[in-house]
């Protein structure tokens, strides 16, 4: 039986991407999704979360063609762009290649545009506003509330996916069997949205191919372009204590701390102080867990592995997770308990290894990134890319413009940093022999 | 209001000291537990789990007036008593002091006396057969439903204590709220246990005042004394793989295994082959969690801290909670925020730190202590411990037989290791020194 009946838990982005993908390599696929039809929802034009995608996810959307499409709603962004204190900015390329860039894209668009595209799959079948109540992992069982009518249905399939969100359901109840490592860990900071509109004439009032960052030390707020002008910015403060978002409380407040903080901000937002009065901060958690195959079900994406933002690999490795679990289906046609342990044998080790990675990044964002030092670095790495492309690639480069597995990159990374710490001083001190040399 | 009205959710060990120590200090309690009163509940003698009790929850019982009662219904275990392969004995004590032994004692016994001398208390109401369904943290609220006439109740208090053991319901609905920091991690070896009776007269078939241990490597078993002659074993082997319960399937396997491993086990079980056949082995899980206060509820023993059982201490932690939660409440008789969150202060560390050490001593004990250097790494710690008490105290002593916290102790057995590292050698120097000397 190659072809297999396929339910899926979440109809986000990684359950509508492993709907498409499913169906497109052969299987019957009926998926399940808590909210309603996203196709029917009003996307306000760059009000929604924006999101980068890189490599990995565009190597998981051309294995079902989509790569192109999809650029063509993203706005690419070549660096970070960083915005000092004194209003002073600085540029710094995410690589030496102008070719490798990230791509600011709308969550709901693309989110919209993957239901679009699997609703017109002939074996895919999408049921909305049901919300999964119950499964029995083993059996490939899971039980739907039809939140419409209040009716619940029993499905069952060849196979399962958890592809329920960072609070799943389905990986709920695998917590309750035996065995099940779990751990949840909240950042001590949280996020908040603000929308940063596009200037007169839908021109773009910031440098419109870059990541902007105002790192502040101890806190930060970033920005994303959106395709019309306007850009979604999002502030990274701490949850309680010196610094937090509920320490302002009128609009006296914000306008000062801004001022005081990000003093080119307020020009950007001209209702400031009305946006972040009316919003909610939200917390940040990572999410681990082990394992992710138990019978007949599997999890991808934050259901298996919810990180936080800072390395832009949220759904990067939630569409990584899609296209190497269709490959080992794919590989052991007839053998799905062995396409499913060799799935979680790739993935486990590399989901943990991006949730570090997330959270390291946390603080080279909001701290290192304004430091001369770190400047100089990243320089040098990016020179040493250039003059050895064949030994040397940066981690960053490795994790946002290639497929190598999380956890390898993070090998080779520090394997070259170990050369590095040799080489260099050796290289400096063979450039002063010859400079010696060439004074005699 | 110094007199606070407490509701506790569990009546095992640590919820019925808590409800007896709580009434003690002057305040109302209510306790809610689960399953039926284990006053009326048949505990065969030598058949339940036992376990060690030590400094810490005698210093507990001492507060309530309790210890030297508890004290007669405990065997006294002064070391190690290490079973080879082929059948050699290598004893090996706690301490150089023979007044430091740990206590084994009857689960159940403990248990039923707790909550008979809580029962006693005019203060106290006790609530079995209540399981606990729902919890309003910040309120102190709980909903407790009565399994044996399927009505709910909900009530309130000043505090609402959550002493439900590793599985808390308590903590569960805590999990649900936002901030919530929570892992739990399966140990990969599982336990089963084992009745090894009385020889005839009541006579201790093996050493009476000892903790027996059949060190294999990579997994053991145990065995605690108990008042009667028998003891109880436990058998600590992986939960899959080469060397797994699930890989005896039938008696011949049983007997030739045991032979083989465990070779004087036999003579000592009788019955050994069916124990084995109709037992179930169970699992065994750190459960970490922070934070232990939200609101008007707190977090004691296993709920907050589930550790797995090797170093002795999941029941004294949990009575080291209990005292500390009431000498906070003590302390700060007006100022219930204050009291619970000194007592979080002074206790999620420690939970931790015993956590840790207690996954390691899992190593030291199925490994490490059957090897020689390691013993003679134990007589030199005792001989320092008796040359410079003032100076040096091991990590087992320091955890065992003293108050210590234990992120203390940890702290306290790092700087005097570092300073034998340093010490020892130059020890050895003068002597070396003195000898050549005293040749001349």
């Amino acid at each position: 039986m190659s072809q297999k009946s396929i339910i899926i838990a979440g109809g986000g982005l990684t359950g509508a991407l492993a709907a498409l993908m499913l169906a497109r390599d052969g299987h019957r696929v009926s998926l399940y999704e808590r909210r309603g039809d996203i196709r029917n929802a009003e996307i306000v034009h760059g009000r929604s979360i924006n999101l980068a995608i890189s490599t990995r996810g565009l190597t998981a959307l051309d294995r079902v063609g989509l790569k192109e499409e999809v650029l063509e709603m993203a706005v690419p962004m070549r660096g970070r762009l960083m915005h000092g204190k004194d209003r002073s900015t600085t540029f710094q390329a995410y690589s030496s290649d102008p070719n490798e860039n990230i791509y600011s894209i709308s969550r709901g668009g693309l989110n919209r545009f993957l239901i679009e595209k699997a609703a017109a799959e002939e074996n895919v079948e999408l049921h909305f506003q049901h919300r999964c109540e119950e499964v029995d992992a083993r059996a490939g069982v899971a039980t739907f509330k039809n939140d419409e009518n209040g009716e619940t249905v029993e499905v069952s399939g060849d196979l399962l996916i958890g592809a329920d969100g960072a609070y799943s359901a389905v990986r709920q109840n695998l917590m309750v069997g035996d065995l099940f490592d779990f751990s949840q860990e909240y950042l001590t900071h949280g996020y908040m949205e603000l929308f940063l509109p596009a200037a007169e004439g839908g021109e773009f009032p910031i440098e419109k191919n870059a990541l902007h960052i105002w790192p502040r030390g101890h806190f930060m707020m970033i920005a994303l372009p959106n395709d019309d002008g306007s850009f979604t910015g999002t502030l990274f403060w701490p949850n309680k204590g010196d610094g937090a978002f509920s320490n302002l409380k009128d609009a006296d407040q914000v306008k000062r701390y801004f001022a005081e903080w990000f003093p080119d901000v307020p020009d950007l937002i001209p209702d400031l102080e009305k946006q972040y009065l009316d919003a909610n901060p939200s917390s940040l958690v990572t999410i681990r867990c082990r394992p992710w195959v138990v019978g007949k079900t599997v999890l991808v994406g934050d259901s298996a592995h919810a990180i936080v933002p800072f390395y832009g690999q949220g759904m990067n490795a939630g569409f990584e997770d899609v296209r190497i679990l269709c490959e080992e289906l794919e590989s052991h046609p007839e053998d799905l308990e062995e396409a499913l342990q060799s799935y979680q044998e790739l993935r486990v080790e590399n989901g943990n290894a991006i949730a570090d990675l997330a959270l390291a990044n946390f603080h080279e964002m909001q701290d290192h990134v304004a430091r001369p030092t770190f400047l100089l670095y990243k320089k040098f790495s990016n020179l040493l890319q250039k003059l050895f492309p064949g030994w040397y690639r940066s981690l960053y480069s490795m994790v946002s413009f290639s497929n190598t597995p999380y956890a390898e990159a993070i090998r080779i990374a520090r394997s070259q940093d170990q050369a590095i710490r040799v080489v260099f001083p050796l290289m400096l001190m063979i450039i002063a022999v010859a400079i010696v040399w060439s004074l005699k």
